[in-house]
């Protein structure tokens, strides 16, 4: 029944396509959007800044499908599993699209017995969320992932992750920004001192990773109501999430007498510690606080995590500036590739997560502000002519041009006016027009025009992909 | 009861998750592939190839999101929309991964109502086939999309985009190719003069489709057998199907009693002389090949159209070289746009999508038979110590180099030995180390040694990020 069912859905469906074609809403999927050249071309600029962070941290590359095998992402997300798109069941293999790059690639380390490898990985995942788009919040959105793994002595490629996260947010100039330290293990030590029962840990953490959005009492309601923490437990927790500094909290919290003897949160703010000194030695301690409410949602984190923020400045009067959202995060998960090992051997990694959505839109609206011009196209020249009957001569010169290796176009009119074609050169930033005439040709010339200066000059054909390149060379 | 359901089976899918989780088979699914970085190398190579080629000719980029509606996508494909992947009904809209570029391209154009564009589109796209991988043909792939929308006078854009996979393809050096081209009106004319039914059309335009792949007498047989059509028609077909040639088949098939008699074919037959009046002034005949047996399956195209094939050459016996699959094909499609529009507002366009994957294993297998060594990163100096005790002055060094551009890595360990770290620049081909020992730290300087050559120079270190620069320029 099921089966026929689908059939005549399908008829449906293909009926309800060819009688209403243009019923149907003409619009991308909730949630998603379409990038328009102009769009493209700030994107390619962010990408250009992380790739180039990214490779001058030595990294390699790897891509893996959209989607994976339903189980291979079952049970990596904690409550967030709700969110994964899975596939039609068309036969075959149950399939979800990627929620994340980062259990696809402990998926690939286990695969491919990889116990060492530092891999920059730039690609699109999916999330059945609220989307929010005007802030940068997506259904489908870019992640830029960096990730060491392998056995390494302690917290030197957790120190270099979050270096790259300072030299990306210094470098694409967003304004100030913060990046929120903290480490599972002083999560765990802290809920166990606080009486949190092991079984509530992992859902208090999620109560915790609500504090960037919820005020405290409400996270706290979150914790006694729903998920029956008792209200003195809740109440000791909310005294240690309040707390952020640097190098003297983590002293401070090392003499801590109840933290101080939880080995978990011992051994976390020990890490901790050796991270702030590898971070001083890179000089970048100024934009990292430690912080004791940042929790991060996602299961998988076992070490070190952070979340980078960008604080808001244009209102210079407000004491404490406001976080406007956060832009990029990870931490250490020690244990995820074992989870697909067969035998499940450990790999230990580290790795950060650029969200470049909101950076984007950042960056699309100060764009928007400065009535910047964006060239969306390279085309140093175009091919033109003054007079009729000219079609040939402008496809063998392009043709020319083209196998030179120069960028050029050619308006697709047979008689196209040679105001229009300038025209043409002035809506799309082409700098040079090559024009050929009945006298020009009679020389072994090109009349080539620089469209800024309407400046001409008679240029031997021989010479042309010479000139352009000289002219268009900066 | 379905919810319920779904709810059960997806508590068994997690329990199953955690229970049995070192049992699953770890692969990525059926006809998807994960790129290691040497892949990734190769793959950015023909990448760069490509764009390069588009943005030569004045291409804009686009992107759209992997899924579109399921409706964007209906009634787009004839037989092959089985091949479409749903999306699982999750609550809200249903769900397609898109097929091609070619419809998200449209859909795009009519929703901004974009009369005029030339843009190319880099993205994956996802079918449901019977993958070959070892041939390259897999469920997810990329298509390297290349298209002109717009009103135009006739043949120029189409001229170009054949120019396009004329460059690309002899960049690539992937050997000899020969670009087949046909008409859809020359088709249908012909099936029209042979004594098709016109509702027969699209059904035998498939079936000719499969010339490629099958021998003329089992297309007959399909043709007559299964489709019903008349011997007599099939034979006639037979006839048209085996000519190939050029301007001198065109000019024949112009004087042909019946097919000039056609309007539709008689539009097809000028329009392919002017194109290759246009594709002789880019020199580009000698590789093209007017095919009356091409007939691309897919159902939107409503003029010229195209494939290239790469031709085996190995066995220089064989007398008419074989082809070994196609890596580009395209064609025109005037009423694509207008399916999308409220109004049916037609734009014509006309593109080209070159299938990377073919060549990409043809490129990768060329890799490994030659034994080249292909560099997976950057990476311009090794920063290493002799002695022990130095991770301090190492992360201090390579924090300087970072923030001076360089592309620089140190070991993850406290104190490793120097043989282990020139060994790592051996393996991964790093050029330079720079050497950190109390005397170098004493003077001022840094050791700089090639790892070629094993030379070492003392460099102050005020001037070795000049040195490196220097050094790691070509």
């Amino acid at each position: 029944i099921a089966k026929e069912v689908a059939k005549l859905l399908e008829m449906k469906a293909q009926l309800g396509g060819d009688e209403g074609k243009h019923k149907f809403v003409l619009k991308t999927p909730k949630g998603t959007r379409d990038y328009s050249p102009k769009q493209m071309a700030i994107r390619e600029r962010v990408f250009n800044a992380i790739i180039t962070c990214f490779k001058r941290h030595g990294a390699e590359v790897i891509d893996t499908p959209v989607f994976e095998l339903k189980e291979t992402l079952t049970g990596k997300y904690g409550e967030d599993s709700k969110l994964i798109y899975d596939l039609k069941d068309q036969g075959g293999e149950l399939l979800s699209l990627r929620y994340d790059l980062t259990v696809p690639f402990a998926r690939y380390l286990a695969m491919n017995k990889i116990t060492n490898i530092k891999r920059y990985h730039i690609a699109k995942v999916y999330r059945r969320d609220n989307p929010a788009m005007t802030r940068g919040r997506y259904r489908e959105f870019y992640q830029c992932d960096f990730d060491i793994a392998g056995q390494f002595d302690p917290m030197i490629p957790d120190a270099e992750c979050l270096k790259i996260v300072h030299e990306i947010l210094s470098d694409l100039q967003l304004g100030d920004f913060l990046i929120k330290v903290n480490d599972r293990r002083i999560l765990d030590g802290m809920f166990a001192v606080c009486g949190v029962p092991d079984s509530k840990f992992r859902t208090i953490c999620s109560s915790v990773d609500k504090l960037d959005k919820m005020p405290w009492e409400e996270v706290r309601s979150e914790m006694v109501g729903e998920k029956g923490l008792s209200p003195k437990a809740a109440d000791h927790i909310g005294e240690y999430v309040q707390l952020h500094g640097g190098l003297d909290l983590i002293e401070r919290l090392l003499q801590d007498p109840k933290l101080s003897q939880n080995k978990l949160a011992k051994e976390g703010l020990g890490d901790m510690k050796l991270l702030f000194e590898y971070l001083t030695l890179f000089g970048i301690t100024g934009k990292i606080s430690f912080d004791l409410s940042l929790a991060r949602g996602l299961d998988y984190y076992t070490g070190v995590i952070y979340e980078a923020v960008l604080l808001q400045q244009e209102n210079d009067h407000v004491e404490e500036p406001v976080s406007v959202g956060s832009v990029a995060g990870g931490g250490r998960y020690d244990g995820l590739v074992g989870m697909f090992d067969p035998k499940g051997r450990k790999v230990p990694c580290v790795g950060v997560s650029i969200g470049i959505e909101r950076i984007f839109s950042i960056l699309e609206q100060r764009v928007e502000a400065s009535e910047e011009k964006i060239r969306t196209t390279e085309t140093q020249v175009l091919v033109a002519s003054a007079q009729k009957k000219l079609l040939e001569e402008r496809l063998k010169l392009i043709s020319e041009l083209w196998d030179a290796g120069v960028k050029a176009e050619v308006l697709y009119k047979k008689n196209p006016k040679l105001l229009n074609q300038l025209q043409y050169c002035e809506d799309t930033g082409i700098p040079l027009v090559a024009i050929v005439g009945e006298q020009e040709l009679k020389d072994g010339v090109v009349k080539l025009r620089v469209v800024a200066t309407r400046e001409e000059v008679n240029v031997r054909r021989e010479n042309l992909v010479e000139e352009i390149r000289m002219r268009t060379s900066r």
